[in-house]
């Protein structure tokens, strides 16, 4: 799969360069020495797109430079060094790199720039790494179709719940399982909202936190309303139960029914009201659904708080397996996506 | 590795054949269909030793009838059907398999007879599958560097709190990570008598009862001293966090001196004693602890209870991560072996 002259170096070029991806950039700054030591990788950011357009250079970007040139409010397009690109998918169709990584804002209209750029990639071979939900919701099964067509490959554990394996567990250590019930908590946006309301914060404030952390939605409604979280149902759905699905089949109900009053009284019952996915079999097929739900404060989920996201498997041979992750801003799901970069590179 | 006359069926030898085992022959029993249309894969169940001698038949040993010869309370060695063999190293180093999967009891003063029989399954390119830690604590390198030489590979994802994948989650999901500290609860039946005792019930049924389920390790003394824990740990070590790690390296007290007035005391402020092992950075190296520790009761570690056992990844870029399993009997220990089974295989 990989196309660079050493096998150590792994050339990357990074589709949007938001919140999730000037993550991935520190990381890689802070971590290439251990990266070397501990993967024997030196991964290479050698174009990135945003947008307003594009730059590659093939010996590699210098990540402080680009780094402080975006965050001094330009496109990275204009960067002084390097190719210009009118926009990203000319880098993804033209650039010569290993990776593709994805991490530019949800779509779910028509899912672009990012389904064109991620298409683009596996029809050249090339591998992608997504953090970007929107392709996998619209086209799940196209994509993958055309990655085994290409000997491509897809990896995607940074979509649902950032750092948390959510999707590795599902689909490599659930190993023979039966998976009769999934329950979420999959967005971290509304369950901070919900957390902070409940002791009598009010919405517009906890949301402002979660916009200043980068961990909102660019479009905050996908939080809110559910579908964010719903978009993570359907890709568990897909790739760890195996259900052909789209967000058809879920029904949503987001947060914007849950007022304070609400919220109090479920408190003063031992209970906390939390917006959860569920997947549930029926026969044999599953029923999805996001909705509030009230569920006792000392359960698993009553204590999936704040920032913290989780989930609940419901197996016959693994019994039940429940993790969470507490997560205050990107960085670890840009942690996932370099865990996918140097899973898909071994 | 494999060496089977087509690679869809994997030969399997059993080592020991007490409570895991016979789950994992239960769960072949159930799951053959299943497995052979998800993963391509039949498992073929040649041979299996327990502490009386040993059985093998080229063409697959009969599970149910293994069954219910084993719980007639006879040795494998004289089912009807098969080779007898003197013991199970003589079935390690003359059968002809693919994999050995080791589950006998634990034995921390020799490690025998599993260290000698996964030795010889390495030493003639055979992977091996262990559920027994004795092994990996007392020859952890040694065994690592064996595999090595002759192209086998050693999986062990059940001999960490059973079902729940944290070794997996460790090495191939931190990828990048600093762990600065671990915590967890590893040993479902201390936790259970420590959950009960809190409720006023004695510690001799408790532990009573977690014998019946065919949880509580062959010598109990394992458990409840704290060793079963502190072997766990040492395993984490090694394998998720690259510290070269014996038992010698971990302060172990177990729940001997833990009486009822303490539960008690503890639980009217709040909070839970739990048998908590702990590795804490410190500079280039860990501590590694096993003891009983106050936890508050709505903490993660608070909230695994009874059956359950769990972890908390304390990491830079993923945050923190937690994960819990409830167990209640050893299937899901037998289902962690059919992952590692068919990962090897894969």
């Amino acid at each position: 799969m990989l196309q660079s002259p050493t096998k150590n170096v792994v050339r990357l070029i990074l589709i949007g360069f938001g919140s999730v991806h000037q993550h991935f950039a520190r990381i890689l700054l802070d971590k290439a020495p251990l990266l070397r030591r501990r993967y024997a990788r030196d991964l290479l950011v050698v174009g990135v797109g945003d947008s307003g357009g594009a730059v590659y250079q093939t010996e590699g970007l210098d990540l402080a430079t680009l780094l402080a040139h975006k965050q001094a409010g330009n496109s990275v397009c204009t960067l002084p060094h390097g190719v210009a690109m009118a926009d990203a998918l000319s880098l993804a169709r033209s650039g010569d790199y290993d990776l593709l990584l994805e991490a530019s804002p949800v779509n779910l209209n028509d899912g672009e720039p990012a389904l064109g750029c991620v298409r683009s990639a596996l029809a050249r071979g090339r591998s992608a790494v997504l953090a970007n939900k929107a392709p996998l919701v619209l086209d799940y099964e196209a994509l993958h179709d055309l990655a085994q067509r290409n000997q491509a490959k897809l990896a995607f554990s940074a979509t649902v719940c950032g750092g948390l394996p959510v999707v590795n567990v599902g689909e490599r250590d659930l190993v023979g399982a039966t998976i009769h019930k999934i329950e979420g908590i999959f967005n971290s946006t509304t369950n901070y909202i919900l957390s902070r309301m409940a002791t009598g914060e009010d919405y517009e404030s906890a949301l402002a936190e979660a916009q200043r952390r980068g961990l909102a939605e660019t479009d905050p409604s996908l939080d809110v309303d559910g579908w964010d979280t719903a978009n993570k149902l359907v890709i568990i759905a897909n790739a760890v139960l195996g259900a052909s699905t789209t967000l058809a089949d879920v029904t949503v109900e987001g947060i914007s029914g849950v007022g304070s009053k609400q919220l109090a009284g479920a408190k003063a019952n031992g209970r906390r009201i939390k917006l959860v996915a569920t997947a549930e079999q029926q026969g044999e097929r599953y029923r999805f659904a996001v909705r509030p739900r009230q569920v006792p404060a000392d359960s698993f989920l009553g204590g999936v708080v704040d920032w913290q996201m989780g989930i609940v498997f419901h197996t016959d041979i693994y019994e039940e397996i429940s993790m969470k992750v507490d997560e205050r801003d990107p960085t670890a799901t840009a942690a996932a996506m370099l865990r996918d970069v140097i899973t898909l590179t071994r």
